[in-house]
């Protein structure tokens, strides 16, 4: 099995838990709708991150399997009210909760996952520092939403997009989104698994610097692969389509092009929908540019930065499945 | 000032409130957003109750601050995800949060009031019975909100409804609908503010009955002025062109009317747009029964349970205003 797979298996020892409570108080009608986004998939990296983060820190991963089941829930709750708001209708090759149920009854999947995470937190060992991480995480995934959608060129309606639209996203920006959006709680799920092992603050700093790195280096390798990316099974250059300013490639890329040829990528994220003569343009333009080496180098320091985090932490299994991780995370990219 | 100006001025005492926790960690582009749907207005009855009920319980009534604003900001949350669900543009002749931010927007500042709500809670001074409160009422309110939309008859999309639509709805039924999308957040604001008080067992147990009593008068009373109601600002039979069976009068009403002008009646509710021809007939139906009786009878009987309720607490003038308050909601049927 390679690490993948082993994250996959493991990840999934939350399933039963997450089951269990988004089940309770539902009525028989609604418990399916509940419990649906379960079932959509899902690689489990991040209550995989919390299991392994707990047993890299001395203890039993057991310890771990409710902060793990809160973070997979935090994930599969933004997913659903991600999909109200990008009208996503689909994940994994599943209709995603809207598409199978409509956005009344995913709306209400959403809301409920937020009660089931209270109740979640209220059973850990230490519910006061893991309700604080997971009103952290939530509050930093909304803003990164939020900013995520104001760098889109295009394709929102409604004053507040024209009035607060980034027309220029600088890569600070660009940090500060994929930070709030991904690394948050990338990097929660880790600290989550050593607050669960009681792990001495140094340790905890360790894996939440891990993940912290490893987390922006998944989104700087999102959006590699949404550009030049093959047999991902996704369509290439989603985010043009999508109008997003957000995406690294797309940054760097913009910094290097002369005025003319930024202003014609610029014209196309703006165009209200993107022919595919007009995104094999982009593509082209970005292709032409250093963009390309230059976030395949990104990346690779991220994940060497979070590697290095990992350095105070004792040789165990679990350190090398973190290692092994990040690693994995990076071979992504060719 | 009559009963529901003082009750007013009172609740307002929680705007600050709200506002405080509600910017904390909102961008200022957010925090407009954020914040909107304090500005809607509201009558504050639910944070008044709050306040009311803990000095009624013998304690100085800032204690019940707090709480008092949980349930507000529960109350305000459902407004905005209620507005995304039915399309709500207009709320008190202001436009909804929906209407003035969009949809997105919308989704995320409801997001953004479930998080604030920990906040307040995690600042209340009975944290884990607060909490327990919260999750209760917001579970109860999503599964009201799924009852209630399955009441109705026609004009929401996707094969949920078609497969679990409710053709048919007793007295108990309904009764179900409104305790958990009404009377449950009243009842949890009474008792928010008795265990804000510290007041021993028997004195939460009134004030929760009488919570719960009134909670349900409210909405009987909303029913029958949606009917019959005169001046009240809103177009008269709105649920009749909302197609919902959820409603007392509708009920009463299916059970007098004889086969014929029972299924009149129910055709209207399923025609996908009621015009004001049909919205006449219905009207007409309605009146020609003993349903009006009726629905003024059950809720003059809930208000005089709730006022029953409140023998065991000593007078105040907090306990006056509280039957004031239930004879007030009593006094706008006419």
């Amino acid at each position: 099995m390679d690490i993948a797979d082993r994250l996959m298996t493991l990840g999934h020892e939350v399933d039963s838990v997450m089951e269990r409570y988004l089940e309770r108080d539902a009525h028989r009608d609604f418990a399916p709708v509940a419990k649906y986004q379960i079932g959509v998939g899902g690689k489990r990296v991040r209550s995989a991150l919390t299991l392994l983060s707990c047993e890299a820190s001395g203890a039993e991963r057991s310890r771990a399997l409710l902060p793990a089941a809160m973070i997979e829930l935090i994930h599969n709750y933004s997913l659903i009210m991600d999909d109200i708001i990008d009208r996503g209708e689909v994940r994994r090759g599943k209709p995603t909760v809207l598409a199978k149920y409509g956005e009344t009854m995913a709306l209400l999947a959403g809301m409920h996952h937020r009660e089931v995470l209270d109740e979640v937190v209220n059973d850990c060992s230490h519910p006061d520092e893991m309700r604080a991480l997971l009103i952290d995480a939530v509050k930093k995934t909304i803003e990164g939403e939020r900013l995520d959608i104001l760098f889109e060129q295009s394709g929102r309606e409604g004053s507040y997009f024209t009035k607060h639209r980034s027309k220029n996203v600088s890569i600070e920006s660009y940090f500060d989104m994929i930070g709030k959006k991904t690394a948050t709680l990338i990097r929660a799920a880790c600290l989550a698994g050593a607050l669960a092992a009681d792990a001495p603050q140094i340790l905890q700093e360790s894996l939440a610097g891990y993940g912290w790195k490893v987390g922006l280096a998944f989104q700087v390798v999102d959006d590699y692969l949404d550009i030049f990316g093959e047999k991902t099974g996704k369509q290439r250059g989603k985010d043009i389509i999508e109008h997003k300013l957000g995406n690294a490639v797309i940054i760097f890329a913009l910094k290097a092009l002369d005025r003319e040829a930024r202003n014609h990528l610029l014209s196309i994220l703006r165009t209200e929908k993107v022919s595919t003569s007009l995104l094999k343009s982009a593509l082209k333009l970005l292709e032409g540019t250093r963009a390309r080496q230059m976030t395949y180098e990104l990346a690779q320091k991220l994940i060497a930065e979070g590697k290095r985090s990992l350095e105070n932490l004792q040789e165990s299994d679990a350190k090398t499945s973190l290692l092994d991780l990040a690693d994995f995370v990076g071979n992504r990219l060719y």
